[in-house]
């Protein structure tokens, strides 16, 4: 059986795997408070073009989602998202179970646009009864995002300025960032995401990780006694190490970056062999997630031989299909998938 | 200066003065165990044609829909409302405060329609996803609605079905209910709003009481322990007595009813008036609320002799406007400002 | 049946009522932006002799107290408090429902002194793992206590100077305000208590209101967007002119410490007709609540002809008894009270 | 540098990083729907001498109580436990940010024996007025305490008789639990865990795993969308392999039973020789735990040679210290330490 379902259907590369092994019998502190740790926020640092940045390893990406926005927010403050945006729609209701409502706006191929924003604020600022509202306290974005669309620097950049002018820290979901920013139609790079966001997660999860997301502060802005708010949320490791060696080894050598450059080649391919055959495109991706068009029968026919996901039915006969490459992914299932069209 | 800016504007009924003064200086037990409690019980009961109800009292609206539906759904639970509805726009958040997704659905002229629902729910039920999103647990609607707008028997009736089809409880806010109810619009009573929805308030502050909501369970549904649940939320009032004393006064001799019926009727002379005019219905409400289209320059006239609110800019020179009326309004009121237009 | 069961038995202080029913037909904007509401907060401020305090009428004391609270307190923090305290007994798990954990102290009469919480606070500040504990951020007293008990002016100064030492803000519960500061035991002012502390409220329903307390920030220190606190918690009354207009008949010639005087004798003549009869104090109160020990025996005599409630078994035969007295109780009670004894 | 800081200081048994190597490409869906997961749970179920144990994989401690006691109270519930356990003391509030008092009871040698419960319940029980205190709703321990000590087979089943006889589901924290189990001064067995718990978890991150904990439900009582529930908190792996795959390795071939075993007798090695030397126990535990007492000389000594955790300072000149044995601490370790004695 072929598997093209999600990018976290396999374990870890195998070097993460290596490097957890070497370091095994090393005895470190627990809670993050050790010399590993401290590598890999180095490393990470390093790759940010930053020394000054402030990182909390976590295990997976609505824990990271959950724990930045409760940390941000005032009780009586939302999240601004897309309503296509992870924590609207996919985390089961993690944000709301914190206090905070998700502030949706109507997306934009999965993006928030700065214009939509800049309406949403007017409006609210603009009416009278405000205080009976929630207040917007931050926004959430995904890039790339849960469409495998990417944000443009300009839409980036246009987006980060309006948040800003209107007091909003901007906060980048990067479950996926190796994909995203490996992607021939990116044009930014990590250090963009740096200087644009306040703060942001690099993906580990589905980027070649066992588990794993280093959620970074990008102006000195960590909440005080962050520690603690990790642990209250049961989020603290005590073997810190489980993450923070596997982000040693993911940023060693750009291991984060190939990883993402080849899984993008190999979702290109696959994009181009869908379009060849005839297929519509349900949203072009320039990604690792591809999204397609398919008849029920197509469904029931490919789904024999291969793995892939039922997005949304579009109508009772056809529905939108995800397929995923990863780290994992070989030419060889690239091949098969391409043979079975 | 004239005043339509709300039903919350006077203190009360001069006749709930009159029965607090009465009972004043009665020795009663604290938090709702005493015989003045019971006796509104009992006279709501008697208007409802039921003797099983199970009624709470508490202070706001806001409140008592917290409350109920936090007292309702699971940690993992939303409540489906209206996009519309109070509970989704003004109520700074207090639902997602406790815990919980309001998830919205679009509004047929502020209502939440059956077929809306059910919509939403065969695409929630087949989504293969679905143990990742918010779950479904309970509906809430408003009789009327925020817009003054009402439900037709035939369309309560279609909704609680389809609720109880899919094992939703049917909350109704009943903040304007005797302003709904009396309405000559409206095809349903009283014993139609209790047999249809698993839970309900009559709400008492805007329909001539100081403060106070009567939160009523229908199906011997209250949860074990209510009263702790209340008390935890900060609700319990030490001397109960505020709130139930006046609404005995409310349902003797009728005068809940009373009170909707004389505030519609000068509602409606309100809007025939407007049409009249020749101003624009923003929303054609049968209730005791009025929404009207005004330019700026109609806007700045009015508000010089009278007070009403902006709900919403519809262009920079056109804004929705409401005008309500209460038990407090005077015919005078309405034909002075009726001599304004 | 003779009635020592609480202070919040009868309705309202007759003033009251009065002042509710005058201003009952003005028309004033909703949620406390009115001119009445202003009016009591003058009055207040007045008796506080401060212009600068910043004030929120709310309904009940658990709410005030859990609004106080968790508007402070980040979420890693804890509120400190006399393991006797409110808080920490009889509010239902209302801090906790909002997320902070009570830090519960030794109490000392129903206090918590000064030296009790500094030797807690060093022993955190020392402890090597107490960023895995729950961080205290403010501390909570009663004055009067719920024993009836009064901090002196030494003993409240050097709390207050301790608690500003680590830095936590001093918040006082003053749900009997009126009957502490007017017991000739009381060596302080209403001007000390706004001095010493940071927040603080004056209790109503206790002394006089049918509802309502006064919640005061005394340092300009009331957190952005209170509003929308009070709102989301469901206890922005719409009608705020309910608590206002009583609170401005209260501070208007003297009432309510008036009200606190005279309960406070008759509390002292009755705790002198006990002891004089032989009877043991659980707790030597100078204010209007009065704790016994009684037998079984006693107990179910008495309460054939007087209500009046059980604080805590001591033993199977003994138990701790209160006695409360309040602007209702009357000489003639009070006899009647000592002609059974 | 020696350390006995703690028992996860390390990474994982050797076992069990070669056993996620060596089903590292194997592809898996996510979130613990996969073969391996289930074959955990059948190597558990094995375990325990039952097929039909619910279980859910976690990551920490910290994280499974909070979803333990979370998921069975009612909102107006808290969860009884010794003032020395875990939830307690050093988990930074996470019990009460989920909305739940921690009810604190006196511990006996860090246990909560079924006297002490049997007291509490009977006063909550009898107290005219517990409506407004925290309903007790579960009862937390843990196996071994926090102080090393263990329940006797008596001694628990006394507290599971008590437990459910006032309707309180228990819940056993086995963070160390093979430890326990493995001690000689242990009388009873896992299946007496699984017959006298409601629900409780095996802990591994402590007992040779990276991370996980393994949360199981003894009586079919798993919530329902129990999954939503541990997606909400942020704690539902999307690559469970990590923690399920090395759950299988501990559990093939009674390697969690041969860590426990063999690190125990490591600490009595340890504690015998301390005693022999003349130190003083803090507390005399059979586990992995030990707890002397040392001078502030002592300890500054002992700290340029090993690494050993400070408790708690007892007075200015001694403390209370901890050294802990694992899987990871070998015989050369233990010698050296006595050679430092």
């Amino acid at each position: 059986m072929l598997s093209f379902l999600s990018d976290y259907t396999e374990g870890a590369h195998p070097k993460l795997l290596e490097h957890l092994a070497a370091r095994n019998l090393v005895s470190l502190p627990g809670y993050g408070l050790d010399e590993d740790t401290d590598e890999a926020k180095r490393k990470i640092c390093a790759a940010c073009g930053r020394d000054d940045l402030q990182i909390q390893f976590l295990t997976g990406g609505t824990q990271t989602n959950l724990i930045a926005i409760a940390a941000l927010l005032k009780s009586y403050e939302g999240v601004v998202s897309a309503d296509t945006g992870h924590v609207n729609s996919h985390e089961a209701g993690a944000i709301e179970y914190s206090g905070h409502k998700v502030l949706s706006l109507p997306h934009t191929e999965g993006k928030l646009l700065a214009e939509t924003l800049k309406t949403y604020m007017d409006a609210f600022l603009g009416d009278e009864n405000n205080e009976h509202m929630v207040r917007p306290g931050m926004v959430y974005i995904s890039q790339p995002t849960e469409f495998g669309t990417l944000y443009s620097l300009a839409e980036l950049t246009a987006l980060s300025e309006t948040c800003h002018a209107y007091g909003l820290p901007l906060y980048i979901d990067g479950a996926r960032l190796g994909y995203g920013l490996m992607s021939p139609a990116c044009d930014m790079s990590l250090r963009d995401i740096v200087e644009l966001s306040d703060l942001f997660y690099i993906g580990g999860t589905k980027v070649g990780a066992l588990c794993g997301e280093a959620l970074i502060f990008t102006k000195r802005n960590m909440p005080a006694h962050f520690l603690a708010v990790v642990k209250q949320q049961g989020a603290l490791l005590a073997k810190m190490r489980v993450v923070s060696q596997q982000f040693d080894a993911l940023f060693t050598d750009g291991l984060y970056w190939n990883i993402g450059r080849e899984a993008v080649a190999l979702a290109m391919e696959l994009k181009a062999a869908f379009v060849e055959k005839g297929y519509a495109l349900y949203m072009d991706s320039p990604t690792n997630q591809q999204f397609f068009v398919l008849t029920r029968e197509q469904i029931d026919r490919l789904r024999e031989q291969v793995a892939f996901g039922i997005w949304e039915w579009l109508d009772p006969d056809r529905a939108a299909v995800r397929f995923v490459t990863s780290w994992a992914t070989t030419r060889e299932a690239v091949d098969a998938l391409k043979a079975l069209l």
